[in-house]
């Protein structure tokens, strides 16, 4: 199979955008990862669309057919995928296999969620859908219940991790200031975050990602291609991993070992030929501050049990050995979720060609990103290498 | 790329199925589509869903996850697809694509609907998801009314087609009378169709598809390792095409010419290296009689404006020509939205294998199905091969 290369990225800003429409969003960013391209839009030759839940915030469905009439992409075949919180980055995969396969040579992956315009009740109902309704929903589960569950049983298995969860998201607050798309640009201290209340005990709403409005878009092209395009601005990916688990987390053989993501890190790893230590940074799903912990053990980047105390020694700073969400993460960047895995990518493509301005880390030359959907139920991995 | 074979199939009746979960219906359609193939299920490598709005309908997404839990399939990787009422072909067009490149070798497609269990305004609002809801379902259209047009316009540019229209039901009903998996094994007259009031004019309730809970579900295969399972069961895939056009109506080049049919056509017909007149049975998408009519026409199987002159003269009937919608289409075998491009395949397949019982086809050899979603902005055409 042919190699695949990012030619293009466009996002919005992260944010509670109520005076934009779906339409908007996906104008925005899709119109700027073409221009980004610097192709003409009518070499684009598919659209694989990312969205978890327009069908019930926004009553819109067929986002796929609706991002190409808004893009003014003519008879492309769209398709859109969904898989939870990895729809965005499921997108990505779908559209890394066609190109890799030859069915196409350059094709627009978006991602696009608009939600801040439901109440809490209702984004609520809305994210619930991504565990399994009848056997968890219905009977009183909901996602930050089911997370602070997984932070108990660690704390069980392995040692209290308050003290990294805290550190977890001021570092994404801090990380996020230097970010002009992310959501929450505003520093929090360790003393805020540790005498917050619970809102699902250990779980306080610093813990927690942030409901967001927003889209991202990336152009995928045969590496071939990509380098006559633009030689110098190109990414290659060269790995991808695609896993799953069981829906519940009541099937689970761990809670505290995500066997997506080691499953798909796995594949990514194998198919680039890298280790763990070869990543140089890392953009990981933080829905909530355990699972950035866990993430960081699941990934290689840390013993099994020593993700927190990583995390505290400043290990995953972005001066540390390996930065982890740079970019601010869900926590702060925000997490709009059908685009939250192209965000993602956006910000290693970022970094990799050396764009990224006030918050551009050095001496990088393998990003990875990591995207999961409900309880760690579907996992993405990728990895991406910038120039030599 | 590696030619790609169908190796299993299973559905469920198709109908109001009250008393059954989505659980229910994956469990059934997905272990019958597994045991028909006669491979363990630890030889399934992926999992693509198809599933239009159970985000909506019954609050569950996450589907492709859902439904690798209730058949036990451990940690394959999964995916949903939606492309409105082609969301299960979609699945299908993405598995073919993963298998051909040689990601997987074995891999379970499945799709599934429930809808009956809410109410009519609540079914509306669904599908009308699949239609641009800020500019076309907020000031008042709905999915009748757009085809309504569609009708209307092509007795405007062509002929009146209302008897065509009504021999098209008619014809789906007694098909249907066959098919023991079909919601409405219910024979209609010519007379009570013509009698029939109109619910947007020209259309009454007899020209539209049925709401209807349901899965189908099939498994796909390397032709090569799938003629090591079963040489004489495994029908192969020789043509795939998939095409978008604007979501909108009003932005349509034509109402009454699809040009994602034709263009989906076109590419399935190249790929096989066949014409029309050597297709002998099409599974089409009849979401509306008048689209049966016009989807003839775009596959190449009549001449533009003749499509209705050839249902008249039984060129479509099961002993006619070029019979289509054997099964009772979506009008009569019934509509269970993201289950109804499979359960297409379930019918070509079932056909080509010689399988089909009271119902069964004589000298057949190629089958084809076409999907589409919403208002003609997404659709596939699959052609499939029986034996010599």
């Amino acid at each position: 199979m042919r190699s695949v290369s990012v030619i293009g990225i466009g996002e919005t800003k992260m944010g509670k955008l109520q005076d934009r429409t779906l339409h908007d969003l996906i104008r925005e960013a899709g119109t700027k990862a073409i221009s980004d391209a610097g192709i003409d839009k009518d070499k684009i030759e598919a659209l694989y669309m990312g969205n978890f839940n327009s069908s019930y915030l926004c009553l819109q469905s067929h986002t796929g057919a609706l991002a190409s009439e808004v893009l003014g992409l003519g008879t492309i075949p769209t398709v859109r995928t969904e898989g939870a919180c990895a729809s965005g980055s499921l997108a990505f995969r779908q559209a890394l296999i066609a190109v890799a396969a030859g069915v196409y040579d350059i094709v627009l992956v978006g991602g696009v969620e608009k939600m801040t315009h439901r109440s809490t009740e209702e984004v609520t109902t809305g994210i619930a859908g991504a565990a399994d309704v009848d056997f968890e929903v219905n009977v009183g589960s909901t996602f930050p219940s089911i997370f602070a569950m997984i932070a108990n049983r660690y704390a069980y298995e392995y040692s209290d991790q308050r003290e990294a969860m805290a550190r977890c998201a001021v570092q994404n607050h801090a990380n996020a200031m230097l970010n002009p798309d992310a959501q929450m640009r505003k520093e929090i201290t360790m003393e805020q975050v540790l005498a917050a209340a619970p809102i699902a005990s250990p779980l306080t709403i610093f813990d927690c990602s942030l409901v967001t409005d927003g889209s991202a878009f990336v152009v995928v092209a045969a590496t071939d291609i990509a380098k006559k395009i633009d030689p110098l601005r190109c990414i290659e990916v060269v790995g991808s991993g695609h896993a799953g688990d069981t829906l519940t987390a009541a099937s689970k053989q761990s809670l505290t070992t995500m066997r997506v993501t080691v499953e798909a890190a796995k594949q990514a790893y194998a198919m680039a030929g890298l280790a763990p230590k070869d990543i140089n940074l890392a953009e990981v799903h933080d829905c909530f501050t355990i699972t950035q912990i866990i993430t960081g053990e699941d990934l290689g980047f840390f013993e099994k049990g020593r993700g927190g105390a990583g995390v505290l020694a400043g290990e995953t700073a972005r001066t540390g050995r390996i930065p982890i969400n740079v970019s601010g993460g869900l926590k702060a960047k925000g997490h709009p979720i059908g685009a939250t895995g192209l965000s993602q990518i956006y910000e290693v493509v970022t970094q990799l060609r050396g764009e990224a301005g006030d918050r551009q880390l050095a001496n990088i030359r393998h990003g990875l990103t990591h995207n999961i959907g409900g309880t760690a139920a579907t996992c993405t991995v990728h990895i991406l290498k910038g120039r030599e």
